[in-house]
Protein backbone atom coordinates (compact mmCIF):
# COMPACT_ATOMS: atom_id res chain seq x y z
CA UNK A 1 0.00 0.00 0.00
CA UNK A 2 0.82 3.59 -0.19
CA UNK A 3 0.82 6.33 2.13
CA UNK A 4 0.81 10.28 2.15
CA UNK A 5 0.89 12.34 5.44
CA UNK A 6 -1.38 15.48 4.40
CA UNK A 7 -2.58 18.54 6.35
CA UNK A 8 -5.91 19.77 6.88
CA UNK A 9 -7.29 22.22 9.79
CA UNK A 10 -4.09 22.80 11.48
CA UNK A 11 -3.23 19.18 12.03
CA UNK A 12 -1.92 16.04 10.16
CA UNK A 13 -3.87 13.74 8.85
CA UNK A 14 -2.86 10.15 6.75
CA UNK A 15 -4.05 9.13 3.58
CA UNK A 16 -4.39 5.73 1.08
CA UNK A 17 -3.55 6.62 -2.73
CA UNK A 18 -4.65 4.60 -4.98
CA UNK A 19 -3.93 5.55 -8.40
CA UNK A 20 -3.89 9.07 -8.35
CA UNK A 21 -6.37 9.75 -5.53
CA UNK A 22 -6.21 9.58 -2.01
CA UNK A 23 -8.75 8.43 0.48
CA UNK A 24 -8.56 9.74 4.14
CA UNK A 25 -7.23 6.98 6.29
CA UNK A 26 -8.93 8.47 9.51
CA UNK A 27 -12.36 9.47 8.25
CA UNK A 28 -13.08 5.86 6.60
CA UNK A 29 -11.22 3.86 9.47
CA UNK A 30 -11.13 6.42 12.84
CA UNK A 31 -9.90 3.92 15.07
CA UNK A 32 -6.66 4.72 13.17
CA UNK A 33 -4.24 7.62 14.67
CA UNK A 34 -3.47 10.56 12.27
CA UNK A 35 0.35 10.37 12.81
CA UNK A 36 1.96 7.15 11.31
CA UNK A 37 4.49 7.35 14.11
CA UNK A 38 1.38 6.99 16.89
CA UNK A 39 -0.30 4.36 14.62
CA UNK A 40 3.03 2.30 14.35
CA UNK A 41 3.57 2.18 17.85
CA UNK A 42 0.18 1.73 19.03
CA UNK A 43 0.86 -1.84 16.56
CA UNK A 44 -2.31 -1.04 13.93
CA UNK A 45 -2.03 -2.82 10.91
CA UNK A 46 -1.92 0.08 8.93
CA UNK A 47 -1.82 -2.27 5.37
CA UNK A 48 -5.21 -3.94 6.29
CA UNK A 49 -6.87 -0.26 7.60
CA UNK A 50 -5.46 1.17 4.19
CA UNK A 51 -7.08 -2.12 2.52
CA UNK A 52 -10.08 -1.47 4.22
CA UNK A 53 -10.31 2.57 3.52
CA UNK A 54 -9.97 1.32 -0.02
CA UNK A 55 -12.93 -0.94 0.36
CA UNK A 56 -15.16 1.52 1.91
CA UNK A 57 -14.05 4.45 -0.01
CA UNK A 58 -17.21 5.89 -2.52
CA UNK A 59 -16.26 8.70 -4.97
CA UNK A 60 -16.88 11.34 -3.07
CA UNK A 61 -14.03 10.23 -0.49
CA UNK A 62 -11.36 10.15 -3.09
CA UNK A 63 -9.43 13.75 -3.25
CA UNK A 64 -7.09 14.15 -6.37
CA UNK A 65 -3.51 13.59 -5.55
CA UNK A 66 -2.08 16.43 -7.61
CA UNK A 67 -3.63 18.97 -5.04
CA UNK A 68 -2.81 17.47 -2.17
CA UNK A 69 -0.91 19.57 0.52
CA UNK A 70 1.13 17.06 1.92
CA UNK A 71 2.93 17.39 5.34
CA UNK A 72 6.70 15.46 5.95
CA UNK A 73 6.01 11.61 5.51
CA UNK A 74 6.37 11.15 9.33
CA UNK A 75 5.92 14.47 10.45
CA UNK A 76 7.51 14.20 14.16
CA UNK A 77 9.75 10.74 13.80
CA UNK A 78 11.32 9.81 17.42
CA UNK A 79 14.64 10.24 15.44
CA UNK A 80 16.40 10.06 12.05
CA UNK A 81 19.47 8.73 11.70
CA UNK A 82 21.27 9.37 8.77
CA UNK A 83 24.56 7.75 6.73
CA UNK A 84 26.98 9.67 5.27
CA UNK A 85 29.31 8.15 3.15
CA UNK A 86 27.50 5.20 1.75
CA UNK A 87 28.37 5.04 -1.54
CA UNK A 88 31.70 4.72 -2.62
CA UNK A 89 31.01 6.77 -5.71
CA UNK A 90 30.25 9.69 -3.53
CA UNK A 91 33.20 9.20 -0.91
CA UNK A 92 35.38 9.12 -3.59
CA UNK A 93 34.01 12.64 -5.50
CA UNK A 94 34.74 14.18 -2.00
CA UNK A 95 38.29 12.60 -1.70
CA UNK A 96 37.22 10.06 0.67
CA UNK A 97 38.30 6.46 1.17
CA UNK A 98 36.07 3.59 1.36
CA UNK A 99 34.74 4.17 5.42
CA UNK A 100 35.25 1.02 7.55
CA UNK A 101 32.02 2.19 9.46
CA UNK A 102 28.66 4.37 8.59
CA UNK A 103 29.51 7.87 9.31
CA UNK A 104 26.00 8.40 11.44
CA UNK A 105 24.55 11.72 12.01
CA UNK A 106 20.94 12.75 12.39
CA UNK A 107 19.20 15.03 11.56
CA UNK A 108 15.68 16.72 13.70
CA UNK A 109 12.20 17.19 12.88
CA UNK A 110 12.17 21.06 12.25
CA UNK A 111 14.59 20.19 9.89
CA UNK A 112 12.17 18.41 7.60
CA UNK A 113 9.85 19.55 4.28
CA UNK A 114 6.90 18.16 2.48
CA UNK A 115 7.24 17.64 -0.63
CA UNK A 116 5.82 20.23 -2.71
CA UNK A 117 7.11 22.79 -0.33
CA UNK A 118 9.61 25.46 -0.90
CA UNK A 119 12.77 24.46 0.38
CA UNK A 120 14.53 27.28 2.45
CA UNK A 121 18.33 28.54 1.44
CA UNK A 122 19.25 30.02 4.76
CA UNK A 123 20.22 34.09 4.70
CA UNK A 124 23.82 32.98 6.16
CA UNK A 125 24.72 30.81 3.24
CA UNK A 126 25.01 30.15 -0.79
CA UNK A 127 25.59 26.31 -0.66
CA UNK A 128 23.02 24.45 -0.78
CA UNK A 129 22.70 21.48 -2.23
CA UNK A 130 20.94 18.69 -2.82
CA UNK A 131 21.26 14.56 -1.89
CA UNK A 132 19.40 12.29 -3.52
CA UNK A 133 18.72 9.11 -0.69
CA UNK A 134 16.34 6.49 0.09
CA UNK A 135 14.46 6.61 3.40
CA UNK A 136 13.37 3.70 5.29
CA UNK A 137 10.85 4.06 7.81
CA UNK A 138 11.14 1.46 11.37
CA UNK A 139 7.82 -0.23 11.85
CA UNK A 140 8.49 -2.29 14.81
CA UNK A 141 10.97 -1.59 17.95
CA UNK A 142 14.34 -3.20 17.43
CA UNK A 143 17.27 -3.81 19.42
CA UNK A 144 20.11 -6.40 18.67
CA UNK A 145 18.60 -7.23 15.48
CA UNK A 146 20.63 -9.52 12.86
CA UNK A 147 20.93 -9.28 9.70
CA UNK A 148 18.42 -12.00 8.81
CA UNK A 149 15.99 -10.40 10.69
CA UNK A 150 16.08 -7.02 9.89
CA UNK A 151 14.04 -6.41 7.27
CA UNK A 152 11.02 -7.73 9.18
CA UNK A 153 11.46 -4.27 11.44
CA UNK A 154 10.88 -2.13 8.35
CA UNK A 155 7.09 -1.00 7.39
CA UNK A 156 8.44 0.83 4.13
CA UNK A 157 10.30 3.32 1.92
CA UNK A 158 10.28 6.55 0.55
CA UNK A 159 12.52 9.34 -1.25
CA UNK A 160 14.49 12.08 0.94
CA UNK A 161 16.13 14.83 -0.53
CA UNK A 162 19.29 15.49 2.42
CA UNK A 163 19.65 18.90 1.49
CA UNK A 164 23.16 20.05 2.73
CA UNK A 165 24.18 23.82 3.66
CA UNK A 166 28.02 22.57 2.73
CA UNK A 167 30.01 25.44 4.43
CA UNK A 168 28.00 24.76 7.96
CA UNK A 169 28.81 21.37 7.46
CA UNK A 170 32.30 21.80 6.78
CA UNK A 171 32.75 24.27 9.55
CA UNK A 172 33.61 21.69 12.29
CA UNK A 173 33.94 17.37 11.74
CA UNK A 174 30.71 17.23 12.71
CA UNK A 175 28.62 17.55 10.09
CA UNK A 176 25.16 17.97 12.01
CA UNK A 177 24.41 21.53 12.05
CA UNK A 178 25.01 22.04 8.17
CA UNK A 179 21.70 19.25 8.11
CA UNK A 180 19.74 19.95 10.26
CA UNK A 181 18.96 23.94 8.93
CA UNK A 182 15.05 24.57 9.11
CA UNK A 183 13.08 22.82 5.91
CA UNK A 184 15.93 21.26 4.41
CA UNK A 185 15.46 17.38 4.48
CA UNK A 186 12.63 16.95 2.06
CA UNK A 187 10.29 13.71 2.71
CA UNK A 188 8.56 11.82 0.50
CA UNK A 189 5.96 12.15 -1.44
CA UNK A 190 4.64 8.57 -0.54
CA UNK A 191 5.40 5.85 2.02
CA UNK A 192 5.31 2.48 0.00
CA UNK A 193 4.93 -0.85 2.32
CA UNK A 194 8.02 -3.36 1.90
CA UNK A 195 5.75 -5.53 1.06
CA UNK A 196 5.81 -4.20 -2.52
CA UNK A 197 9.47 -3.25 -3.06
CA UNK A 198 12.36 -5.49 -3.52
CA UNK A 199 13.57 -7.18 -0.29
CA UNK A 200 15.58 -4.11 1.25
CA UNK A 201 14.67 -1.74 -1.37
CA UNK A 202 17.70 -2.69 -2.96
CA UNK A 203 18.21 -2.46 -7.40
CA UNK A 204 16.37 0.44 -7.45
CA UNK A 205 16.98 3.62 -9.67
CA UNK A 206 17.56 6.48 -7.87
CA UNK A 207 18.20 9.54 -9.62
CA UNK A 208 18.10 13.40 -9.09
CA UNK A 209 17.19 15.86 -11.03
CA UNK A 210 17.58 19.76 -10.91
CA UNK A 211 15.73 22.17 -13.49
CA UNK A 212 15.07 18.82 -15.28
CA UNK A 213 19.24 17.83 -15.71
CA UNK A 214 19.78 14.74 -14.23
CA UNK A 215 22.52 15.19 -11.48
CA UNK A 216 22.69 12.06 -9.40
CA UNK A 217 21.68 8.74 -11.37
CA UNK A 218 22.38 5.41 -9.47
CA UNK A 219 21.40 2.22 -8.21
CA UNK A 220 20.22 1.41 -4.16
CA UNK A 221 21.81 -1.44 -4.81
CA UNK A 222 25.25 0.77 -5.15
CA UNK A 223 25.12 1.57 -1.47
CA UNK A 224 28.26 0.66 1.08
CA UNK A 225 25.99 -0.89 3.43
CA UNK A 226 22.17 -2.05 2.27
CA UNK A 227 19.33 -1.69 4.86
CA UNK A 228 19.51 -4.96 6.52
CA UNK A 229 23.54 -4.50 7.82
CA UNK A 230 22.51 -0.58 8.63
CA UNK A 231 19.77 -1.75 11.08
CA UNK A 232 21.67 -4.39 12.18
CA UNK A 233 24.58 -2.23 13.28
CA UNK A 234 22.69 0.27 14.23
CA UNK A 235 20.87 -2.02 16.87
CA UNK A 236 23.89 -2.68 18.33
CA UNK A 237 24.01 0.26 20.04
CA UNK A 238 20.17 1.89 20.01
CA UNK A 239 16.72 0.87 19.97
CA UNK A 240 14.94 1.58 16.80
CA UNK A 241 11.57 2.21 17.34
CA UNK A 242 8.46 2.88 15.32
CA UNK A 243 8.48 5.70 13.27
CA UNK A 244 12.13 6.12 13.36
CA UNK A 245 13.65 7.15 10.18
CA UNK A 246 16.74 6.39 8.42
CA UNK A 247 18.46 7.87 5.83
CA UNK A 248 20.69 5.87 3.52
CA UNK A 249 22.91 7.94 1.90
CA UNK A 250 23.71 9.65 -1.39
CA UNK A 251 25.45 8.66 -4.72
CA UNK A 252 27.53 10.63 -6.57
CA UNK A 253 27.53 14.03 -8.47
CA UNK A 254 26.34 16.42 -5.69
CA UNK A 255 26.78 20.26 -6.45
CA UNK A 256 29.92 20.78 -4.33
CA UNK A 257 31.97 18.25 -6.56
CA UNK A 258 31.30 19.69 -9.70
CA UNK A 259 33.32 21.93 -11.11
CA UNK A 260 32.47 25.02 -10.84
CA UNK A 261 30.49 24.11 -7.37
CA UNK A 262 26.58 23.75 -8.68
CA UNK A 263 24.45 25.79 -5.39
CA UNK A 264 20.53 26.01 -5.62
CA UNK A 265 19.33 28.86 -5.91
CA UNK A 266 16.14 30.82 -5.43
CA UNK A 267 12.90 29.29 -8.12
CA UNK A 268 15.46 26.16 -9.07
CA UNK A 269 13.50 23.09 -8.85
CA UNK A 270 14.67 19.76 -7.15
CA UNK A 271 13.22 16.52 -8.05
CA UNK A 272 14.27 13.02 -5.87
CA UNK A 273 13.01 10.18 -8.29
CA UNK A 274 12.80 6.60 -6.71
CA UNK A 275 12.14 3.60 -8.94
CA UNK A 276 8.55 2.09 -8.04
CA UNK A 277 8.28 4.92 -5.38
CA UNK A 278 7.59 8.08 -6.35
CA UNK A 279 9.21 11.31 -7.23
CA UNK A 280 9.50 14.41 -4.26
CA UNK A 281 9.70 17.60 -5.53
CA UNK A 282 11.01 20.73 -3.87
CA UNK A 283 11.29 24.57 -5.32
CA UNK A 284 14.28 26.32 -3.42
CA UNK A 285 13.16 30.00 -1.95
CA UNK A 286 15.46 32.64 -0.70
CA UNK A 287 14.79 33.00 3.75
CA UNK A 288 13.47 36.64 4.40
CA UNK A 289 15.84 38.94 5.08
CA UNK B 1 10.68 27.29 41.03
CA UNK B 2 12.03 23.72 40.83
CA UNK B 3 10.92 21.07 38.65
CA UNK B 4 10.81 17.27 38.46
CA UNK B 5 9.65 14.49 35.96
CA UNK B 6 8.62 10.93 37.85
CA UNK B 7 6.87 8.27 36.70
CA UNK B 8 3.42 6.83 38.20
CA UNK B 9 1.23 4.01 36.55
CA UNK B 10 3.07 3.48 33.15
CA UNK B 11 2.92 7.67 32.27
CA UNK B 12 4.94 10.37 33.40
CA UNK B 13 3.91 13.05 35.62
CA UNK B 14 5.16 17.02 36.52
CA UNK B 15 6.15 17.39 39.98
CA UNK B 16 6.96 21.11 42.04
CA UNK B 17 9.91 20.24 44.91
CA UNK B 18 9.60 22.23 48.32
CA UNK B 19 12.51 21.69 50.14
CA UNK B 20 13.20 17.77 50.51
CA UNK B 21 9.45 17.13 48.91
CA UNK B 22 7.89 17.04 45.83
CA UNK B 23 3.72 17.58 44.92
CA UNK B 24 2.09 16.26 41.81
CA UNK B 25 1.76 19.38 39.51
CA UNK B 26 -0.83 17.68 37.62
CA UNK B 27 -3.44 16.47 40.18
CA UNK B 28 -3.37 20.21 41.98
CA UNK B 29 -3.65 22.13 38.38
CA UNK B 30 -5.35 19.79 36.41
CA UNK B 31 -4.86 22.06 33.46
CA UNK B 32 -1.11 21.77 33.05
CA UNK B 33 0.07 18.91 30.59
CA UNK B 34 1.55 16.03 32.28
CA UNK B 35 4.78 16.14 29.87
CA UNK B 36 6.66 19.38 30.35
CA UNK B 37 7.27 20.01 26.55
CA UNK B 38 4.18 19.80 25.98
CA UNK B 39 3.08 22.28 28.97
CA UNK B 40 5.36 24.52 27.44
CA UNK B 41 4.06 24.23 23.70
CA UNK B 42 1.24 25.27 24.74
CA UNK B 43 2.59 28.30 26.86
CA UNK B 44 1.74 27.43 30.18
CA UNK B 45 3.32 29.87 32.75
CA UNK B 46 4.76 26.81 34.38
CA UNK B 47 6.38 29.05 37.26
CA UNK B 48 2.97 30.52 38.36
CA UNK B 49 1.25 26.69 38.09
CA UNK B 50 3.38 25.53 40.56
CA UNK B 51 2.97 28.52 43.12
CA UNK B 52 -0.42 27.48 43.09
CA UNK B 53 -0.02 24.23 43.63
CA UNK B 54 2.70 24.50 46.61
CA UNK B 55 -0.40 26.94 47.81
CA UNK B 56 -3.03 24.35 47.87
CA UNK B 57 -0.95 21.45 48.91
CA UNK B 58 -1.72 20.00 52.07
CA UNK B 59 0.93 17.66 53.67
CA UNK B 60 -0.67 14.25 52.37
CA UNK B 61 0.18 16.03 48.85
CA UNK B 62 4.04 15.80 49.81
CA UNK B 63 5.64 13.08 49.07
CA UNK B 64 9.53 12.18 50.28
CA UNK B 65 11.81 13.29 47.19
CA UNK B 66 13.77 10.61 47.84
CA UNK B 67 11.66 7.74 47.14
CA UNK B 68 10.74 9.38 43.65
CA UNK B 69 11.01 7.35 40.56
CA UNK B 70 12.23 9.98 38.54
CA UNK B 71 11.73 10.22 34.40
CA UNK B 72 14.37 11.85 32.07
CA UNK B 73 13.46 15.72 32.93
CA UNK B 74 11.82 16.29 29.27
CA UNK B 75 11.09 12.47 28.58
CA UNK B 76 11.15 13.18 24.61
CA UNK B 77 12.60 16.24 23.69
CA UNK B 78 12.26 17.78 19.86
CA UNK B 79 16.00 18.02 19.75
CA UNK B 80 18.66 17.57 21.74
CA UNK B 81 21.93 20.02 21.01
CA UNK B 82 24.98 18.69 22.01
CA UNK B 83 28.23 20.77 21.84
CA UNK B 84 31.87 19.07 21.78
CA UNK B 85 34.40 20.82 23.18
CA UNK B 86 32.87 23.64 24.66
CA UNK B 87 35.62 24.20 27.40
CA UNK B 88 39.36 24.65 26.47
CA UNK B 89 41.04 22.62 28.68
CA UNK B 90 38.59 19.89 28.14
CA UNK B 91 40.14 20.75 23.90
CA UNK B 92 43.35 20.49 25.02
CA UNK B 93 43.51 17.06 26.85
CA UNK B 94 42.58 15.42 23.58
CA UNK B 95 44.98 16.92 21.98
CA UNK B 96 42.32 19.51 20.05
CA UNK B 97 43.22 23.65 19.00
CA UNK B 98 40.55 25.87 21.06
CA UNK B 99 37.43 25.61 18.10
CA UNK B 100 36.13 28.33 15.97
CA UNK B 101 32.89 27.27 15.92
CA UNK B 102 30.91 24.89 18.11
CA UNK B 103 31.35 21.19 17.55
CA UNK B 104 27.14 20.51 17.39
CA UNK B 105 25.91 17.08 17.22
CA UNK B 106 22.80 15.45 17.97
CA UNK B 107 21.46 13.30 20.78
CA UNK B 108 18.12 10.90 20.51
CA UNK B 109 15.43 10.18 23.37
CA UNK B 110 16.24 7.11 23.50
CA UNK B 111 19.65 7.85 24.51
CA UNK B 112 18.13 9.62 27.88
CA UNK B 113 18.59 8.06 30.87
CA UNK B 114 16.63 9.35 34.31
CA UNK B 115 17.89 10.42 38.05
CA UNK B 116 18.59 7.03 39.57
CA UNK B 117 18.08 4.43 36.72
CA UNK B 118 21.46 2.79 35.63
CA UNK B 119 22.92 3.74 32.98
CA UNK B 120 24.05 0.78 30.57
CA UNK B 121 27.76 -0.33 29.57
CA UNK B 122 26.80 -1.84 26.16
CA UNK B 123 28.35 -5.42 25.12
CA UNK B 124 29.55 -4.01 22.37
CA UNK B 125 32.27 -1.58 24.18
CA UNK B 126 34.30 -1.46 27.69
CA UNK B 127 35.05 2.20 26.99
CA UNK B 128 32.42 3.70 28.78
CA UNK B 129 32.97 7.42 29.72
CA UNK B 130 31.54 10.08 31.94
CA UNK B 131 31.25 14.12 30.96
CA UNK B 132 29.68 16.45 33.63
CA UNK B 133 27.66 19.04 31.43
CA UNK B 134 25.12 22.03 31.71
CA UNK B 135 21.95 21.22 30.57
CA UNK B 136 19.86 24.13 29.15
CA UNK B 137 15.35 23.70 28.88
CA UNK B 138 14.00 26.00 26.06
CA UNK B 139 10.87 27.69 26.91
CA UNK B 140 9.51 29.47 23.72
CA UNK B 141 10.37 29.12 19.95
CA UNK B 142 13.64 30.90 19.08
CA UNK B 143 14.95 31.63 15.43
CA UNK B 144 17.79 34.32 14.55
CA UNK B 145 17.53 35.29 18.15
CA UNK B 146 20.31 38.06 19.38
CA UNK B 147 22.59 37.56 22.53
CA UNK B 148 20.88 40.41 24.17
CA UNK B 149 17.61 38.20 23.83
CA UNK B 150 18.73 34.63 23.93
CA UNK B 151 18.12 33.93 27.38
CA UNK B 152 14.49 35.12 27.79
CA UNK B 153 13.41 31.72 25.18
CA UNK B 154 15.37 29.79 28.61
CA UNK B 155 12.93 28.42 30.68
CA UNK B 156 15.45 26.55 32.92
CA UNK B 157 18.59 24.68 33.62
CA UNK B 158 19.30 21.17 35.48
CA UNK B 159 22.46 18.79 35.30
CA UNK B 160 23.78 16.25 32.48
CA UNK B 161 26.22 13.21 32.01
CA UNK B 162 27.15 13.05 28.17
CA UNK B 163 27.88 9.32 29.10
CA UNK B 164 30.33 8.52 25.67
CA UNK B 165 30.99 4.84 24.17
CA UNK B 166 34.92 6.36 23.13
CA UNK B 167 35.58 3.59 20.35
CA UNK B 168 31.97 4.18 18.99
CA UNK B 169 32.80 7.64 18.70
CA UNK B 170 36.31 7.34 17.19
CA UNK B 171 35.63 5.03 14.69
CA UNK B 172 34.18 7.87 12.05
CA UNK B 173 34.78 11.66 12.11
CA UNK B 174 30.95 11.93 13.27
CA UNK B 175 30.52 11.29 16.84
CA UNK B 176 27.09 10.62 16.94
CA UNK B 177 26.88 7.14 17.54
CA UNK B 178 29.21 7.02 20.43
CA UNK B 179 26.92 9.13 22.44
CA UNK B 180 23.28 7.82 21.17
CA UNK B 181 23.75 4.01 22.92
CA UNK B 182 20.46 3.59 25.25
CA UNK B 183 20.37 4.70 28.40
CA UNK B 184 23.73 6.77 28.73
CA UNK B 185 22.28 10.38 28.94
CA UNK B 186 21.65 11.12 32.72
CA UNK B 187 18.96 14.26 32.46
CA UNK B 188 18.15 15.73 35.87
CA UNK B 189 17.34 15.33 39.05
CA UNK B 190 15.36 18.68 39.10
CA UNK B 191 14.84 21.50 36.34
CA UNK B 192 15.68 24.95 37.89
CA UNK B 193 13.78 27.57 36.20
CA UNK B 194 16.60 30.23 35.22
CA UNK B 195 15.22 33.50 37.34
CA UNK B 196 16.68 30.67 40.19
CA UNK B 197 20.19 31.00 38.79
CA UNK B 198 22.62 33.89 37.14
CA UNK B 199 22.07 34.81 33.72
CA UNK B 200 22.95 31.83 31.79
CA UNK B 201 23.49 29.51 34.19
CA UNK B 202 26.87 31.36 34.53
CA UNK B 203 29.96 30.61 37.77
CA UNK B 204 28.29 27.89 38.73
CA UNK B 205 30.79 25.25 40.08
CA UNK B 206 30.10 21.72 38.08
CA UNK B 207 31.58 18.68 39.61
CA UNK B 208 31.80 14.76 38.40
CA UNK B 209 32.56 12.25 40.86
CA UNK B 210 33.16 8.95 40.13
CA UNK B 211 32.94 6.77 43.33
CA UNK B 212 33.37 9.43 45.47
CA UNK B 213 36.38 11.00 43.82
CA UNK B 214 36.46 13.79 42.18
CA UNK B 215 37.31 13.79 38.20
CA UNK B 216 36.61 16.82 36.67
CA UNK B 217 35.85 19.86 38.43
CA UNK B 218 35.33 23.50 36.67
CA UNK B 219 32.97 26.50 36.27
CA UNK B 220 30.41 26.89 33.81
CA UNK B 221 32.23 30.58 33.12
CA UNK B 222 34.68 28.32 31.76
CA UNK B 223 32.82 27.50 28.39
CA UNK B 224 33.92 28.79 25.27
CA UNK B 225 30.81 29.72 23.94
CA UNK B 226 28.06 30.43 26.89
CA UNK B 227 23.95 30.29 26.94
CA UNK B 228 23.29 32.90 24.69
CA UNK B 229 26.13 32.75 22.39
CA UNK B 230 24.84 29.00 21.87
CA UNK B 231 21.25 30.04 21.00
CA UNK B 232 22.29 32.86 19.40
CA UNK B 233 24.64 30.76 16.45
CA UNK B 234 21.91 27.82 16.75
CA UNK B 235 18.61 30.08 15.88
CA UNK B 236 21.11 31.26 12.91
CA UNK B 237 20.77 28.05 11.14
CA UNK B 238 17.42 26.19 12.52
CA UNK B 239 14.57 26.84 15.20
CA UNK B 240 14.98 26.03 18.80
CA UNK B 241 11.11 25.00 20.41
CA UNK B 242 9.89 24.38 23.67
CA UNK B 243 11.29 21.85 25.49
CA UNK B 244 14.25 21.19 22.81
CA UNK B 245 17.42 20.64 25.04
CA UNK B 246 21.21 21.61 24.39
CA UNK B 247 24.18 20.22 26.68
CA UNK B 248 26.76 22.79 26.56
CA UNK B 249 29.88 20.28 26.85
CA UNK B 250 32.08 19.18 29.21
CA UNK B 251 35.49 20.17 31.27
CA UNK B 252 38.81 18.54 30.97
CA UNK B 253 39.47 15.38 33.48
CA UNK B 254 37.48 12.73 31.10
CA UNK B 255 38.05 8.87 31.72
CA UNK B 256 39.72 8.53 28.11
CA UNK B 257 42.35 11.57 28.65
CA UNK B 258 43.96 9.72 31.81
CA UNK B 259 46.63 7.14 32.08
CA UNK B 260 45.93 4.84 32.31
CA UNK B 261 42.51 5.99 31.10
CA UNK B 262 39.06 5.37 33.29
CA UNK B 263 36.44 3.39 32.07
CA UNK B 264 33.16 3.14 33.99
CA UNK B 265 32.04 0.03 34.90
CA UNK B 266 29.64 -2.09 36.71
CA UNK B 267 28.35 -0.96 39.88
CA UNK B 268 30.36 2.45 39.40
CA UNK B 269 28.39 5.37 41.08
CA UNK B 270 28.75 8.85 38.91
CA UNK B 271 27.48 11.38 40.49
CA UNK B 272 27.22 15.24 38.40
CA UNK B 273 26.85 18.32 40.62
CA UNK B 274 26.49 21.87 39.43
CA UNK B 275 25.89 24.35 41.69
CA UNK B 276 22.25 25.66 42.77
CA UNK B 277 21.18 23.19 40.76
CA UNK B 278 21.53 19.55 42.28
CA UNK B 279 23.46 16.27 41.71
CA UNK B 280 22.64 13.54 39.43
CA UNK B 281 23.25 10.35 40.20
CA UNK B 282 23.59 7.17 38.17
CA UNK B 283 25.20 3.94 38.60
CA UNK B 284 26.82 0.99 36.06
CA UNK B 285 25.48 -2.14 34.82
CA UNK B 286 26.55 -4.06 32.00
CA UNK B 287 23.80 -4.73 29.58
CA UNK B 288 22.28 -8.14 29.82
CA UNK B 289 23.87 -10.64 28.03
Amino acid sequence: MKFVTFRANNATRLGVVQDQSVVDLNKLVPEVPADIRAALKAGVDLNAAARKALELATDADRQPLASLPYAPLVPEPGKIVCLGLNYFDHAKEGGREKPEYPWFFLRSATSLLAHGEQAIRPRVSERLDYEAELAVVIGKPARHVSQDDALNYVFGYTCFNDISVRDYQKRTPQWTIGKNFDKTGGFGPVLVSADELPPGAEGLHIQCRLNGNVMQDANTRDMIWNVKETIALLTECLTLEPGDVIIMGTPAGVGQARTPPVWMKQGDKVEIEIENIGVLVNTIRDEAA
